[in-house]
């Protein structure tokens, strides 16, 4: 059904119909669309303008139109333009004449940004908690593997020995400002732009504080002419999620190059990796490299809804019907993506052993700077000669701890023969005892921090 | 049917399964896919690895496949994980062991990467056929309508009367640009990733020269290990969608101001305006706002696509997956918006005494500033002097033509009566007969150019 | 100076020197490096890792650093590498040995995060000032217009009128959701990672939440891993900037258009446009496309970080050098562009009689369904109908409200005399009393709360 | 020198200038300008439009300007707006009133699009000489290590044995398709601007071919409006950079997976690694993260500059100032890194042993498989077959060549003691002849392939 004839009787042109048409994609707002109408036929019947009858016949006519969609019995027809005629062309065929009242006073423009919020927030509301999974696996792995260590690196280069429990709760933190950054985004994703009609408002009466409180809104948009061209919600969201994107590229990249024979510190579970074609051998950690991949289309899809909002001028254009494609892209990546990690993670494998085969002595090239601090040797000066200690290793190709005294000391008279005692593992990890260091008692009580903010999550939300 | 079964025996986990699975998408693939095997069963028959009769039964299965996908025949099976696995699984349903042997010395690296490829090559032809349609309606209209003047505009605002037929053309050119780059890609699309294996290359001695030949592929890549993690191709034509959709955009924002009714340069026939669910008066160009709203999602496919390639290690990784979606949508957008656009353009009126109403004569200042340089005045003074009449004009509230010749010699006694003579619109754009100027016969010869780029278009090409 | 000699005795490649410097842009740092070393080496002091007379020697030499600074009379050699080496070496010249315990405990790693917090910390508090600036400028220039009728457009289409003051204020709360959005970012940019080492913590004692205190910060980073390569607080920032510079751009749009003769809405002061080096009459409003303009290159910041952040390994990687520039720029451009911006929207001068010039009848058509809705008919039908009446006063050549009575009873006899008396700007504007919507009312309730907004900006923030 | 003075008298707002002002980073262009005026003076003289004399002060006058810029005693005025309106001004102090002669019929938007062009042109010579040179350390490295066999990754787990220098070369060939794309781009980019006048064209008879001829471009842009607002040739460059960028950044990322001790595939010199601050043993390959993460800002100038352009009107508007910083910024970044790259592949030692050490018995499963296929298995049953002695060997804890042949013919009696010889790294590799391959034949056929492009680049090019 058009909702539009009567200007001009000219049929509208077979492509210029399809390129316009959007309810191929926006029919997923159905349950979203129909309830913003009925909270719509209700601020009309409280406003005096349709009968309580009137209003019956529409709330029963809608929620009809609803079982048909949640029972697939909905039947799109070729000349159904969006989700909102479609649903109007449903509701007139099974309550007649009464169907063309539901929409006075409102226009496409305040009822589809209605909708795609209310979708949004319900949507929202599934992401944090596949989020809440993933980062429960997180905290799950670190509490299961509190003693193996692993060499940290930095310029993907050993830097200093860590705990793999350190390691892996390094990625439960960004996860957690995402959980943080979705939930400030919601007051501004839950403010209602119904009632503003196209543009203008409305002078029907119809009061909008109350549909706010019937959605489930939290606030009124202030600006009629705002409220309907309003998109920031969507980017933020897309903004939010190609930042977790990122989150997830970063996990995924150390876990594909931790998965190689040659570092081995993890094992993935067989259930979440692939073969090849041609090469009978391989178990090809492909989750993990889709996770990483689709970070890309994550921040595509924010930087299309950017440049299209760009220099867009006030009100309403067709333009803004390019949000939802890459809002529900955005969504299904990361409803597909989050599980798989989150399993990924409960069921891969550590091995400790792997870990400690990579530690290499120089590691502790700064515990060996620390020794001389503790004998008054500023820390540049030690640092200096640390570093020297490290060639001199090299250059007899042995390991620190392998390198003599007398070599130590022809270096610099200062090291003695205390300083042999740095080379333990476990020791210099358990020295890092600052707050959210390494020191196993440090990671305990990060541990416990997590738990606490996965609680919060389980309570409060959206 | 699994490629990749015997090393291990456990069951792929189900959501890996479907986020892994790529046939929803690349099931479009399946012409390309068909056409590269029965290639490459040629190969392996000419290389001795099969017999004719094996190539036979290969070749004629492979065409009952295609059959079955062209007649909407073809069953995908929940287990099918991409086009080239579903595809060999019926081969093998259809032909039985044989089948088996068609992947001899194939990877699904090389296979995907040639589909691909042979894929865009196809549908670059459309896209160039398409772009030639709405060049041709831009010429048309340039053509069919010499006579009209309208204000040029820089910084939107008045600066010199143009012929529309010039700013028609304007538009006709940047699609050239297009043109050209689509075919400067040409090269390195129709390069064939084939007998790669999977990045090493095969030991079989299948010619992938003749293999190139057959499937019109104009060189053979020259590096297995490139050949299969190569998506430069596809990274260079969303480029060249994205600047297209930059083109569109601008084309787009120039009609949508010049319909508004202050201007009304130009009418869109209402089979491509919309009206509004609320405001019945309303005519909405909307096809030219989604022209300009989807230049933001011709970026994005293209920053996805980067930024998913960025940093990738040697060889195919699962990320690559990633590219055919983007690729698709940029497809699909394009080749749904740019017969649209050629039929808005092909039926637009224009309003020669609307152009005409929004000529001021201020935009001739550079005219009245001319005149003084014939009279040996420098450029830079004659400038500031004219500027000083604008001024005038402005002060007395007329219009330059209306100013009196005594004001203009209060500015400068060189101003003579002849001045008057500037404030001829024909003239003034006669007179810019500069190359690429706007005067009547330049613009003649302009579009006359025009029809050779688009006749080079028509013989030559994808 | 070098901070790491002594491994190897070989000098750094030149141009690899000049690759890898960093101190041309991120010398911009040095107040809140050296407020970080002070901070420093006060928890070093508190941990008995340096003596009284230490710190106090460290102390004033980093203040003496700051005055220099701050005097511009530091003087980077080219061998500083980045700001933090330039400060320690000018603190070694300055305070001789003791400098060289500054360092103890605490890597670049940990003390760049915590610099460039800071920075963006103070920076953020100059961003809401200005933000608020332009903010007041709207809601001056809506308080001093409250009367101005203009055309409301959708799809840049004459819509319905709507006050000009309700249009102003339409740019008031996108600004006010970035202030919002801005304050949200807080916490997370206010986390502390000093103390987080290289990448595992420290084992001197140094109590980070006191350093916590000291500096500002509300947090303190919970895992040193985490700590020292997360830039989520810069990508945050650069989509916060991002938006805002959306919101910038479609200000922009709007003036740029209503700027051009044809609209004539407002009239920019001359002190805010530019003229031609060729056309004497151009004044053009070169700061609305810089505004316009310049949201490509926020957006474009946003992409180079998120892709630059994408795939990277655990830990510090000098990738995120390239945190800085982006950063920096996008706050120059912001703070360049928001103060002319306030400007040139507090001198504009808006022309009621123009706007009123552009109002069409066909705009009230909602409004002639809405009288017909009034007598029953419903909504969806009165919307056909007075369609039908637009199409015939277009066929009739006239206005809506010179067509006669018999025209509209031809249509439909419902259509009654007093159909007449909706043709009242003033009226039909008036009856918008929805919440956000445009009566004068509605409008004055919305500037008395956009002037509460402003108040707390005023009181909390930053 | 404001050079468009006249109709107001009204200062321009302070901070409206600074916002406005463009010289800072455009006085890159001062060569470029210089050049194009100087053609623009002859232009003049022979259409008889200025005297010999005239045109000889001028012409002296450019060239003392040129003369000031090259030796560094230029001086920007705080008044100068741009390098346009500054080497003006200049030449007015030089040469006095003739000096107000040579914008005579040009406007600065011809001018600053002829000078862009220029410019890009002599830079993009200066850019292919740089990438010339980092092919070439390629194919050096290449050719100075025939024999090394390497671990070739899918997925980054160990795949097939491929020769070191087949992977060199694997980064070869990309950047041969980014000097064919920078090649393709040049007859777009010398297409000249200059006589385009402000939009309409100019009158006065100057010959735009022969401006062309004398500035070396190759083509005169066709239409007036187009070339002053087309900055294709910019976005087309920012395209070309971005995707070379992205092969740099697999590039880095491959070496700097290759420089973790775990691998140790190659070394690099210590002149382009760097240390820590804190810890004393680190070697950083800080160039190589840089070209990583520097793709990302190249990415983004090519995001902001595609945003930027997006929905501009026709015309020249100020948007398009927006075009020269992203520009600049990649081309500086890109001619800092390729030098530094060139020279650290140049430098770097590859280790044989250490890529021996990671070959895996497994990597040869395939020619297992191919062992039955020459036995007449149909290799899909093969690779099952292969598969299944991967997990065998695997459960034995034993590598394929130690497993028994009694365990093979317990999955399949068709395996015989022959099998054993294909546990021969050299043989594997030897055999991968198809062209493109790895075997060390067709290593040399595509290294002699890549010396002649190296050698046409030498010949032809920019």
């Amino acid at each position: 059904m058009k909702l539009w004839g009567g200007r001009y009787d000219v049929e509208t042109d077979e492509l210029m119909h399809q390129l316009n048409r959007s309810i191929p994609f926006d029919r997923r707002l159905w349950q979203a669309d129909i309830t913003g109408s009925r909270a719509w036929a209700e601020g009309l019947r409280d406003a005096g303008l349709i009968s309580h009858a009137e209003w019956e016949a529409l709330d029963e006519g809608l929620q009809r139109v609803a079982e048909e969609w949640a029972e697939g019995g909905f039947e799109i027809r070729e000349s159904d333009e969006d989700i909102h005629s479609a649903v109007e062309r449903r509701l007139f065929e099974l309550v007649g004449e009464v169907a063309g009242k539901l929409h006075t006073g409102r226009s496409r423009n305040d009822q589809v940004a209605t909708g795609t919020r209310l979708f949004l927030l319900w949507e929202s509301a599934r992401l944090e908690a596949a989020l809440v999974r993933l980062q429960t696996s997180l905290a799950d792995l670190a509490e299961a593997n509190p003693d193996a260590i692993m060499p940290g690196y930095t310029h993907f280069q050993p830097a200093q020995p860590i705990l793999f429990a350190h390691w892996v709760l390094s990625h439960f933190w960004p996860l957690q400002r995402d959980r943080e950054r979705l939930r400030d985004l919601r007051p501004r994703l839950a403010t209602l732009p119904l009632g503003a009609g196209a543009l203008a408002g409305h002078s029907l009466g119809v009061d909008r504080q109350q549909l706010a409180r019937r959605l489930g809104f939290e606030r009124v948009a202030p600006n009629s002419l705002d409220a309907v061209a309003d998109r920031d919600f969507i980017a933020e969201f897309l903004s939010w999620a190609a930042l977790l994107g990122v989150h997830l590229s970063r996990l995924a990249e150390d876990l594909i190059v931790f998965t190689n024979p040659a570092l081995n510190f993890v094992r993935l579970d067989p259930r979440f990796t692939t073969g090849s074609s041609l090469m009978p051998q391989k178990a090809n950690p492909d989750a993990l490299e889709l996770a990483r991949g689709k970070s890309g289309r994550l921040i595509g899809n924010l930087v299309g809804l950017l440049t299209t909002l760009k220099g867009l001028p006030s009100g309403y254009n067709k333009d803004l019907q390019e949000d939802k494609e890459p809002l529900f892209d955005t969504l299904d990546t990361l409803l597909a993506l989050l599980p798989v990690l989150a399993d990924v993670v409960r069921t891969m494998r550590p091995s400790p052993e792997a870990m400690r085969a990579a530690l290499d002595d120089a590691m502790l090239a700064t515990d060996l700077a620390d020794s001389l601090v503790r004998r008054g040797v500023p820390f540049r000066e030690a640092h200096h000669l640390a570093g020297r200690a490290v060639a001199a290793a090299e250059r007899a190709g042995c390991s620190l701890r392998d390198l003599p005294l007398a070599a130590y000391q022809a270096i610099d008279s200062r090291f003695q023969a205390d300083l042999y005692e740095i080379f333990d593992w476990r020791a210099a990890v358990a020295a890092k005892t600052s707050v959210g260091g390494t020191a196993p008692e440090a990671v305990r009580e990060q541990l416990a921090q997590a738990r606490v903010a996965l609680a919060e999550g389980a309570r409060s939300g959206f």
